[in-house]
């Protein structure tokens, strides 16, 4: 992982939605594409931020008090401990980048939970 | 900062190349939008990895060894330790995600060196 990382390049290799694909670290930190279309789960993460950066499409960031709509070229951080469900409509592609030991679904686990792959 | 963040129109705010402009925080990190145009200056980051993503046009970071040339979509992560020199001939935007104590110019300090602004 020494090579620039072209993220196009890298969603391609995405067949389905939520499955997390490592393109890269950053020191702790795992840098993520993934594929968002449809609901995800509700969850929160005690120990991190969580940062989303929409690449392509748009996507919804639902919170429990509202909902954070993004495009291509915006970036939402929900904060440590606060409850949201990622969703979209169609197909978005987006940038996550949170520790390494971060798990996808945070507090909830469920059928969701998926370990990264590495792209 | 606890909305969305229009990644482009934070970097209409800022009106010389190489001024880091903050936009948010993730944990103890901070994340950057730069207006990469020329060339910057030798440097290394003896205590992180440096953390590059095009957003805009393009740019070469250039290693000791070789370059690496990066298109919008395109990210590379120089290792910490390793010497570098951002450069464009056209301007280039790009995301920087580096923690919230590192120097833009590293070991190298310099004219360039500069305090980020918070967009």
């Amino acid at each position: 992982m020494d090579d620039k990382i072209n993220l196009a390049e890298k969603l391609e290799r995405l067949d389905r939605p939520y499955v997390p694909g490592i393109v890269g670290f950053l020191n702790d930190y795992k840098i993520i594409v993934v594929k968002v279309r449809g609901e995800f789960t509700w969850h929160k993460h005690d120990e991190t931020d969580d940062f989303f950066l929409v690449l392509r499409g748009r996507m919804t960031i639902q919170l429990r008090d509202r909902n954070v709509e993004l495009e291509a070229g915006e970036l939402f951080v929900v904060p440590r401990g606060v409850e949201h469900c990622p969703k979209a409509d169609e197909e978005a592609e987006v940038l996550l980048i949170e520790p390494r030991d971060t798990i996808n679904t945070g507090d909830a686990g469920g059928d969701l939970t998926a370990e990264p792959v590495e792209l």
